[in-house]
């Protein structure tokens, strides 16, 4: 912030709040300079406030104040010359009714965008949220084992999706990362399948997409192909050219490394097999308090990796009607290349499973 | 649209996109007019909205091509002289790419605010939607009844909050309509309290805010407060306000009245009582797509309940250290007055359970 000589930010975007705060609660921003910070929240959240983030001036509302009410009042207290905001998390609704807020002020400040600067720096994680990561990696990957050791053919994709779900609890998750994808056969050629009732049995193979949430907020994100029953000839192909382009996507993986090669790395492999047209989405993206956070590595993305950021690489093919296969790693790039977090094995033959 | 003089609005919220046209991903949007419809996605959906959607024309991007630009290219393929854009749900970042990307184009449409347009529609539910808001109830309550047949003392928060959405989905829940609340005793004085290893016998009673979101996307959201043992005397004092007030709230409700007027209704029970600063939120919101959505219940909400609008009424007492109180229903607005959707028992001597 004194690089881009604001004396304040005023923070909307949820994640970015609790990365700065600790605090875990909805529907609140934060007002953050070198010289204050102040939580603006209402009152439902006002005992946890306390326990969360004891210390922080807060400002709390109740149901008779709007929000662009109480950002006006902790900004004219502040008497700023330049309020920069977050221009990804801020809706065009939120921003006119606080600039028309801060305007009725006197000496009101000038609304400055700063982009993602709390995203950027979040996309750089400390050894406390590498911690968190591994023990999300942990949960997802214990609950998968449980899972795949009871797995049966005549369950449903949402049955074992929930049974998924269940089992990283088990292991201590405080739920899944997001709704985790079960899809079997032709399903997994929708990259975003949701589970349905579908049977593990119906068909050959199932990809399966899923991650842990920890009690901390920090999330994994794997997927892996299982092979259930009598193997369509062409899987065992296109397994062979998704795994290539991974393991290329992933050996690229270093700091300086722009996020465009790494994508390149990868996606040149599946290219050169012929199949370019069926992998349509970008080759991977951060994670941490958010299941999908900065860097994103695809074809138009600008940048380059930094030590400390944790990456899905994630490549797929996927056929319309056939199905499709994709295999997705979590990578911390560390100061001289890169460390792969999430250890399920991966080879063809580790795919088969013996299933009820 | 026709009413606002408009050729096209550009949906943007994701439960407005889902409930205009079935497609049930994310990171699309919809170009929509009296004479266009155009569903802008991406590669990982191809299948699936041939599938949810069929005959409505699409625009698929792949990771090679912003979203800006796909939009640019439908509306200028469309020619139109203005296009509305949803201000809540459009950030100031979207915005200016899309607008960028518009302006380059040869005579660019007039982008116009339509504020919730959509949203508002969206309030007013039709039989379908109200059938499956009363599954979602139906799910939610047969879970809460089976979770409470279980109950154990020696059970955390976070077991048993795991344990009701398991419950749930064994009555034909995709899962729970947000994550529930289980805060016992002192933990139920924060209105938004996360489940955490507080053992459920550890105080005389536990809040529970739950609800169960159906296959199709629909959602309830219930709150009782069970007493587990020994009653604090104060508590049955706070019940005994916060339950007439909700249903002096429930009352209230009929075509025509104002949202205000019903927020009062119930708020004034525990203004009379003392305890007005104790209740900071609003009395309640729209349920549907969202757990969220319009109208709103609260001092300061404009517009008036029309038929067909489902609204939770929820008001509470929190008192910090102490614990709280908050008892939730969802109702409907009919034709000539109310039906309340939800039946869990309420009077306080229901609250009573024996646990293990």
């Amino acid at each position: 912030m004194r690089k881009l000589g604001l004396p304040a930010l005023l923070v909307t975007d949820e994640s970015n709040v609790t990365w700065l705060t600790g605090f875990t609660g909805d529907s609140s921003y934060l007002l953050v300079g070198p010289k204050l910070g102040v939580l603006i929240s209402d009152t439902r959240y006002t005992v946890q406030i306390s326990e969360e983030c004891s210390g922080l001036d807060v400002e709390i509302r109740d149901a008779r104040r709007p929000m662009h009410d109480a950002v006006a009042t902790v900004a004219a207290a502040a008497r700023l010359g330049a309020l920069g905001f977050e221009a990804h998390s801020t809706s065009m609704a939120t921003w006119e009714r606080i600039s028309g807020a801060i305007s009725g002020s006197d000496g009101s400040p000038e609304l400055v965008s700063v982009g993602m600067l709390v995203n950027e720096l979040r996309s750089k994680k400390d050894s406390d949220e590498i911690a968190e990561i591994r023990l999300a990696v942990h949960q997802a990957e214990r609950g998968f084992a449980a899972m795949v050791s009871v797995l049966e053919a005549d369950k449903t994709e949402l049955e074992v999706a929930h049974e998924l779900e269940h089992l990283m609890r088990r292991f201590g998750a405080e739920g899944p990362a997001f709704e985790p994808i079960v899809a079997v056969g032709p399903r997994a050629a929708l990259p975003h399948a949701r589970p349905g009732s579908t049977r593990i049995g119906e068909s050959g193979f199932v990809l399966f997409d899923w991650g842990a949430k920890t009690t901390g907020g920090y999330r994994s994100d794997l997927t892996r192909v299982l092979l259930t029953s009598k193997i369509p000839p062409k899987l065992e192909t296109i397994y062979g050219v998704v795994l290539k382009a991974q393991r290329q996507g992933i050996k690229a993986i270093r700091p300086g490394a722009t996020l465009k090669s790494v994508d390149r790395a990868a996606r040149r492999v599946i290219e050169n097999a012929g199949y370019g047209k069926f992998f349509g989405h970008g080759l991977g993206h951060g994670i941490g308090l958010d299941i999908h956070e900065e860097p994103r590595l695809s074809p138009v993305a600008e940048g380059v990796l930094e030590p400390g950021m944790v990456i899905t690489v994630e490549p797929g093919i996927y056929l319309p009607g056939w199905g499709g296969v994709r295999i997705e790693d979590d990578v911390l790039v560390t100061r001289d290349g890169h460390e792969v977090l999430t250890s399920v094995p991966k080879r063809f033959e580790d795919a088969v499973v013996q299933i009820a």
